[in-house]
């Protein structure tokens, strides 16, 4: 298996890029490649000890082979253009036929790389995706999914879609819906996982009219559908993969994030201003700890874009070298799973969507 | 001022209502009075002392007064209906002439009462403003307006609108940001209150075509607009009044409570799990207190629905009296600045909105 990931992607790049797959060649066999300027990733792969193969004929591999002292192989494959968050994802995919982002994805598509992992811009990777890869057949609209913590039940819910459709329609949520439930299914191994839909209020009619068409939509459908969740209730768990448009997915889970933050730093400084808070911060230690662990609200591993013809994940875009690791070890079971042409095959198969395929 | 409160709203009602308005009335001189079936009522204000007026005539004035060991002023409008949470409100506004919602908003169009509160329906209390009160002349959408704590800020700031707005237009979240400045500027004394849109980046060609076409409604306007925020930062306090849609803002609102909740939930379990885990929390108790005060991510006093011809403040579903007692407090600023004028004002002067008068 070849896993691939942007070396320019994200606050922390290329060092903890670099660094992450330095962690992550610790635990498993794959080939870990990099893509990024060459001379700039060769040196720091160089700088952790790793040794290129001068004997390679690089121009035609395509990429730079290293080894590192524990014989994990490694590869740096070049690209010298950077997509910025900045740009407007469809003109920069365009325009920077060199980037990393671009560069990446077509390594995917030439069935070069399995998987491709980036922190860099959602809106180009998510364009890019569609461009190069194409959406599945059948797959009206793809969607992020990301895994939400179910606090206290050392578990996890997915999310899906976090940001890729902002102007959605109810079969698009249904989609979420089918590709979350198979994506669940074949990576935690949940049987008939439980469905729930993000909205203003558990009932039916709740929400505007695409949500309350969703709803129709999902409970006809062979799902194991329980119903709308409001914002409230989600934190607590209820179910197996929430669906949501990328709007509202997107305040949820940053929202999410952002109150867990302002909590947590509120709690360091509660507990530093009295020297009785200070020491039973103390005593209490390993307890604060692990909450603040359990409470980790950023997008875990990596977020998929489920729906597009080929392997491909967003990291978060502060990531550090431990982030990188973890979405690297979760990239595995992706594509030993083949989430991708399962989703393919559901899709055919699922009646529910026999319009969408004449598409 | 005669501050009217729905007797018969929300979870605990109709005794923490009650218990509600005896604690406000410790701290205001106003008329408080409670809207609800007659006999249950006032047995309810007898069981807390107060004395009804015998000499009075019932029928004429529409009400029985009553008046406290304090002879602070007390009324039971009576109301023998209710609109449960489960019915469509469109429906049951027309079907329960005489609940405690449309009485009550009755009352305010009569000018018997100055302001109604309630912690009823959200959906009957919005379509019963607009049914009997009216839309302010110019005024396209009402948006529900609630105060967020700025944790560790001792503030809040306004965030509108929560729910009245399921299906936005660009020039609904220009007029949010209006009104939400107008009732800023009045009720808590902020000049020139700063403005931010949540989206799903802070960049100005984010979001949806709605937001897209808010934000450069927004960024033309007289309102001091910051841009757009994203719900990562919104916990964070960045600005006085936060534009958005009643879906997403509800997905917002409710997301930040339940993290929240579920927070200080765990905090509490994880502190009982080992001895000095225990300790530590007894030495500390004074902040994690704070802490939990702070956090009360619940609609603080009421959320006004601003944009129609009348005073109606929403109070929480599940509040307990001391809630009530805060809602009504509010209520008092609220009548007294005359939001409903003012903003009736500021949208025939606003030129943005002249578009929106000629409707």
């Amino acid at each position: 298996m070849n896993i691939l990931i942007d070396g320019m992607g994200g606050d922390n790049s290329p060092v903890d890029v670099i660094k992450g797959a330095m962690l992550a060649a610790k635990q498993i066999d794959e080939t870990i490649s990099i893509i990024g300027p060459k001379e700039r990733i060769c040196t720091l792969l160089a700088a952790e000890g790793c040794q290129a193969d001068d004997t390679a004929d690089v121009e035609a591999l395509g990429y730079v082979p290293f080894t590192n002292k524990d014989g994990k192989a490694f590869r740096v494959y070049p690209a010298s253009d950077i997509i910025t968050n900045n740009e407007a994802p469809a003109m920069a995919v365009r325009k920077h036929k060199d980037s990393t982002i671009v560069r990446g994805i077509s390594l995917v598509k030439s069935g070069e790389a399995d998987i491709f992992l980036s922190a860099g811009s959602t809106g180009a990777l998510l364009t890019g995706s569609l461009l190069i890869l194409g959406r599945i057949k059948g797959v009206k609209r793809p969607g992020i999914a990301t895994f939400f913590p179910k606090i206290g039940q050392n578990d996890t819910m997915l999310i899906v879609d976090v940001g890729a459709s902002v102007d959605p329609k109810p079969e698009y949520l249904l989609q979420f819906g089918i590709m979350g439930s198979i994506f669940v299914n074949l990576v935690k191994g949940v049987e008939n996982p439980a469905v729930m839909m993000l909205n203003v209020g558990a009932e039916a009619e709740k929400g505007d009219e695409v949500h309350k068409e969703a709803y129709r939509l999902l409970m006809d459908s062979s799902l194991n559908f329980l119903g709308n969740v409001e914002g409230r209730d989600v934190p607590f768990g209820p179910c197996d993969v929430v669906v949501t448009d990328g709007f509202a997915g997107n305040i949820f889970l940053k929202t999410a994030e952002g109150v867990a933050l302002v909590i947590m730093k509120t709690i360091k400084q509660k507990l530093t201003e009295t020297t009785a808070a200070k020491l039973g911060a103390l005593l209490a230690k390993n307890k604060l700890y692990e909450l603040k662990s359990e409470l980790n609200y950023s997008e875990e591993g990596g977020a998929p874009i489920l729906g597009v013809n080929g392997a491909v994940l967003k990291v978060h875009g502060n990531s550090k070298a431990e982030d990188f690791c973890n979405a690297i070890l979760k990239a595995v079971p992706y594509v030993n799973h083949n989430v991708t042409r399962r989703i393919a095959e559901a899709i055919l198969a699922n009646k529910e969507l026999q319009g969408a395929q004449n598409e």
